[in-house]
This record gives C-alpha cells, structure tokens and sequence, in this order.
C-alpha cells in the first residue's frame, strides 16, 4: 500500500493493471475482472480508444441516449446525447416534442470568430513598439504560411493580428492579439501553431530590428489560444402565443408564462441561482458535446465566463411576454469542431454525427444550443409547476432498485408503491427490507 | 429521413435502434453493428449502465486512465481520470513525480456548507413577513424530520435558514436561503426534498396565519439547490526553495519561478487567459469527477461561476517567490459525494474510489484539488519553457497514425521521422501519403 511507482508508464498495460490490483485491492483478482469486464472484445478497438490518452486501463461508461423530433429551424433531428445524469434525455425529449407542435427551435450562428494570444513584457517604448509591429505585421502571416495553407482552402485563416498595451494590468505587458477563422474544425492545434510561430517571428524580428537600444528587450511569456469566444456566438429561441402553451400539464397559460419568466428573471438577477439555472443548459449542452467528439471543459470555461461578462454572473437565458407572446431564447459562445480531434477517430462521434446528419460547425453549434435551451426549458417548467423532485426521483428510482438488485416481482411490487407514494431514497431502502423481511 | 416518431420512449432498445439506423443511416445494418459493437457481453450489467439514463443505445467510452505518484499530504495516491483528452494524463503524472520529491502536495478542506434556496414572492408588510418567518422557523426543522433523521445519523443536516429581502433586485422578490451539511454525499436530493418541503410549509403556514390581511399573498415561484458552493471550498499547494525547482529541463529555476509567477500574473488580470488557464485546472478536476460518479455540469458552473466574484473572470490558481521559496496554489469550490448516486451504482466508479481508499467526501476534494494543481502546473511548465504544442503534438501523432490505420512498419517510419520534425497534421497526412505512394 501506499507506494510511490518508478517507470508506470512505460509498463504495459498488463503490467499497469497488475500493479493497480495488488496496490490497492484486497481481493485483486476481482479488481482485475472488473477492470477487463469493461474492454471491448475487439481487440484493434480496444486498441484504439487506449490510445487516445495515457496510462488508459479500461473504458469508463457513460450511456449514450437519443432524444428524437427536435424541430430544429423546420428540420426534425434525433440528438445523440452521452451523459451520466438521469432525467436530462427524458427532459430534453419532452421538450423537444412539446416545441415540435409550437413551431419548433429557430436557431441562428451570430458569428465564429476565434481567438488567440501571445503574451510578452517590453522594457522599453510602447510608440517604437507599435511602428516595429505595423512593419512586421505581413511577416506574421507569411512565416504562418506552412500552417495555414490547408486552411485557407477551407475559407478558413488568420483574420488579424493586433499589438495590444496592456501595462495598465501588469508591469511592460503586451500581446499580440489574434483572430482565426477555422470554419469545420475546433482549431485548436491550428491556432496554437500559428501562435508559437508568431512568437518565433516575434523574436527573431526584433533581434534583427534596428529600431531599439540595447536595454529595451522583449520576453516572451507564452502563447495560447483562449477558451473565451465572445465573438463566436450561437442563438436558439422558442416562441408561441400564450393560449398555445396549454397542454394537459399547463392548464393556465398565462399564469405559466408568467411563472417561467419570474423564473427567469430571478436568474437574471440572483448569481446563487444563476449558478443552477445554467448548469441546466449545460446537461444539455456537454451531452451533445462529448458524443459529438468535442472539448467540454473549453465549451464550460467560455460559457460560464460570457455568463459573468457584465460584471455579475447571470442568467444564460431570457424570456419574455409581448404583445401575448411568449418568448424564451439563450445566446452562449460555443467554439466546436466538425472535423479533426476526435471526431474522425472515435466510432460512436462518427455515428453520432451522421445521425446529426454530418453537421457543419455552425450547425452543430445550433444544435447544441438547441439541446441547452430544451434542457433550460423543462427544468424550468418543472421547477414552476410540480417541482424538480417528483420528476426527477421516479427516474432515481429505477437505480435505487438496481442497487439492491432486486428480481422482477420485487421491482413491479416497487414501482406499484411508489406510482401512489413519495420517493425519497430512504423511503425505497425501507421499502424494500421489509418486503424482503 | 427527416421524420418526428411517436411514442419513442415506450419502444424496446431493439426497436428504439432500428428506428434510428434505418431513419439516419445509409447503411442500416453497418450502423446497427457499431451500436451493437459497443454493448458490454454481460446482459445484465449491460442492463444497468441502460437504465442510468433514458433512451439508451449503447455505451459511449471515455477512456480511464490512472495517473500514480501523488503525494497528497504525505500519502501517495494514484488517481484514475475519464477524459477523451490526450497528454492530461501525462501531465498529471509528470508533475506528480516532479513534486513527490519537492513535499508533495498539501491539500486542506476550508468548509464544507452547501445552499438551497425557495424563491417567493410576497407583495405585503416585509416587517410582518420577518415576524412570521421567525415564529414559524421551527416548523422548517420539525416539517423535514423524515427527510433529515438520516442525515442527522451521519452528522448533517440543515445547518440554518434565513428569510432575505430581495426586492432592491426584483419585484416582491424574497428568498428562504437554508444552509446544510450533507457529509459524503453530494447531497442534491436531500437539499431539494428539504427545500420543497420548506415551501409547502411556507404555504401552508401562510395560509393559517393571522397576521396578514386578505390582500397580502405569498407565491413560491421554485424550490432549488444552488451550485454555487463558495463557502464548500478545498485549497491545495504546492512549495519548495527555488533552487529545488531545478531539473534535467529546468536549468536556471530563478528564471523558471519568475516566468511561471508572471504567466499565473498573466492569468490574474487577462480574462482572455484566465479562461483557458481555468480549462486546463478543470482538465483535471473533472477527469477525476467523472471518474468518481460526480456531476461535472455542477463543479464546472461553481468554480467558473467562482472564478467571477470579484467582478471580472480571473484565475483561480496563485503563485508567488518570497524569501526564495516559489509557492502555487489555489482554492475551488467542489460540492462532491463518494455515497449515494451513481457512486454505489456504477461498477467503474465502485472502483476508483477503492482505488482511491474509499475516501470521505472531504478526501476527495483535497485529491480532486490537487489533480487540478497539478494539470495547471504542467501546462504553464510547458506553455512558459517548450510551448504546448511540441508535447501535445507527439501525443497527437498517434491518433493520426490510427486514423490513417498505418500498419507497423510504417508506424515506426512514421515515429522515427517525426522525433526529428515538427508535428502537424498536414505535415503527417502528407508523410503518410508519401509512404504510401
């Protein structure tokens, strides 16, 4: 127990799992059964997603749900959604067939720009400074040549590249601050690339200028793209008249339009709550996101930070009543990719995304908005109405009854009680001991 | 193609996939056999991970790696992470060695308080609402007893609950804002069955009480736990004397520490960066959240949400030089479970936390903390020395190489060759083409 390991990673993968049981596992043999119960049978697969990162020892299950008739700017879709979370399918479902009949989501790209920076100190003259880049500027594309040529033939590149003087924030701190276009693909790689060698013609230019003394010098800190995509922006909406939100659930259309936009507003105002609200777009959201292939840290570190860009973290999501209309929409930053990454790598991404029907960026970014404001909707709807529990603990029930494995009499005397009574876990642990008494 | 179905959720998995591929896919019985092919041989477990979620085709893998030798305070750990992301894992254990044998990482829980919030209107006396509100308080405590004894057992329970006067923000807008322990488990559940019991007895209370006339009325818009935990808060660290921090690639460590602390400076002032500088702590935070069974949607919307509270988006790590001792560290708000959820539910989660030791909810935090220490330390390592690109490219190459299915032979050409050059995509794809031509 407790021992530090020489040389992990060069073992084999046989060796990493061995090592692993016998560390940490009092009965190892179990461990390791576990372990090889999840590897796929197929061992070139199998292969294949261990090499995506390092040290892999098995594949980690998240189910992979659909959730159909997303009526998505008058196209039906069926969004592939992978996600631990019980209820976040069923709700986004629900919304996606209660839209259906109301016109559907009407989704819109605002823009698609990205965005990333070199950050460097300079000891000396800010106006020299700004000359030396006016007159390198063209270098910057030229030596990026090699990295952008593919690029360029999808329509894609470097949009433009800016010296900024930030030493309002920090003492002899610049940036160059770029802009990429990187159409299908997340760019990522692309844009650190083009990055690194902005920073190589940085330096290699000012060696050879002759503009500055000796004492003035510049320092590279680091280059990198940012997270943060303000100008890559995705609308979706809703919108029907009020009298045509009446449904079985929804008898007073009015009273619930006007309850979901108090409900609203309180997001809009309130950051405890704001917190949570958009956490619901995102179940929706990151679903999409992982079976689509893509980053789900860097969509979650820009939306949360365009969450808080008026100076107070607020609501994603707005609505609204005018004129008898109800309106209910969100805008969030989301820079996805397409193609590249794991998209063309991983099986189920491939099938996930031609069951979106081979989507281009800008359509998958419609989608997954989408996806966030349906989920946005049906929390909302619920947290309104019956409440977030009654909902969302029937579907907590079907894993408390496969946690004590129960047998199918037991299951259907289970979901009987519960159908009339409160579920709470403890009130279903109970319930169980005693019919097993 | 194109179609909306009815009754979806009720058809088997059988049917629910049939439908799929014969609505998307060109070649039905191609897609039915990857659906398929991600299935685990054991029915019943396959069963298990199905009814997780709803609507549930198949299993989406995320690789599960493990990354060993941290030493988190004095005991070393080897923490497994779930992430699609190639090189995390790399870097998490790079610097894990790297500090085992600089004093590891100290890791310390701050507290551990979590929120729930009712959220009302009421349009009358605020003075006559406190006076009710107090004398009513016990009723808060005695109406959930059912719902709290458990949790009482364990040490938690509802910590207190407070009537708030929002109305400068909203329009007759007040909250209850009730505070709890919920000891190992995360405890969303338990906060959200207090909470709507808070509101029933709210109502009800209203409803018998005299102090108020006939047109003062009470009007419970929602009943929610927040995700925004900023008094459930963990800080981790890391320290040593900067002429420890020398190493085969750190020759000069004055100048190492002094870029590094300038980069996290960078981090501190720069949205833009701290954006991404966040990404890559989350890169390892919810690897291992995920790994755990924990809600990653719910962490990331804390932190980034955390991240903003003084007004601007900024870092969430610090680094500073002090009497030539270089210190990083910082401090996160995770609210996390290791009972209840998927924690006793999926096989995978059962063990990693044995992995792990089966720590406490508190534990936990200090590990996940410290995961996310290390992610960040070895990327501004890399971003501040090399540049991040050659590292994640040789990560990168290999997913190319299966992309392209190269077979042995020419995987080794491919390798050799590029030790000596630069990695790109294009710039493989085009080697590989050569080779092939």
């Amino acid at each position: 127990m407790n021992n530090a390991v020489a040389g992990f990673s060069k073992l084999s993968k046989k060796e990493k799992i061995n090592w692993i049981a016998n560390e940490y596992f009092s009965t190892p043999e179990e461990a390791l059964n576990i372990i090889r119960n999840y590897w796929n049978s197929d061992e070139k697969l199998q292969q294949l997603h261990d090499e995506f990162i390092e040290n892999t020892i098995t594949n980690f299950y998240i189910p992979l749900g659909v959730a159909p008739n997303f009526l998505i700017n008058g196209k039906y879709k069926t969004i592939p959604m992978a996600i631990e979370e019980s209820s976040v399918v069923a709700a986004a479902s629900k919304s996606a067939k209660y839209w259906a009949t109301r016109g559907g989501f009407k989704a819109t790209v605002i823009n698609t720009e990205k965005i990333g920076q070199v950050h460097f100190t300079f000891n000396g003259d800010a106006e020299k400074l700004q000359s030396f880049f006016d007159q390198i500027k063209p270098k910057f594309f030229s030596d990026t040549q090699s990295i952008t040529k593919n690029m360029q033939q999808r329509g894609g590149g470097i949009l433009d590249i800016k010296l900024k003087d930030k030493r309002s924030l920090l003492e002899n701190y610049f940036q160059l601050h770029a802009t990429f276009e990187t159409k299908d693909s997340m760019g990522a790689n692309f844009i650190n690339s083009c990055l690194e060698q902005f920073a190589t013609t940085l330096k290699e230019e000012f060696q050879q200028s002759n503009l500055f003394s000796e004492d003035e010098t510049i320092k590279v800190i680091m280059s990198i793209l940012s997270n943060y995509v303000p100008n890559c922006l995705v609308r979706a909406e809703v919108s029907c008249p009020i009298e045509d939100l009446t449904e079985k659930h929804i008898t007073n259309p009015q009273d619930f339009a006007e309850r979901f936009v108090q409900a609203v507003q309180i997001a809009e105002v309130e950051p405890f709550r704001a917190v949570t609200h958009n956490k619901g777009i995102m179940n929706g959201v990151d679903a999409v996101i992982l079976a689509t292939g893509n980053d789900f840290r860097a969509v979650e570190a820009g939306v949360h930070a365009y969450a808080s860009r008026n100076g107070q973290y607020a609501s994603l999501s707005h609505a609204k009543i005018e004129n008898g209309i109800f309106t209910f929409w969100l805008e969030i930053p989301l820079a996805l990719g397409t193609v590249g990454g794991l998209t063309s790598l991983h099986p189920l991404v491939k099938l996930c995304l031609e069951m979106l029907e081979k989507p281009s960026a800008e359509e998958l970014m419609q989608i997954v908005a989408v996806a966030g404001l349906a989920q946005n909707f049906a929390a909302l709807r619920s947290l309104t109405t019956t409440g977030i529990q009654e909902g969302h603990m029937k579907m907590h029930l079907n894993n408390i009854i496969n946690q004590f494995e129960a047998n199918d009499e037991e299951r259907q005397l289970i979901k009987a009680h519960f159908k009339k009574n409160t579920v709470s876990h403890s009130a279903v642990v109970e319930f169980i001991e005693n019919l097993r008494k």
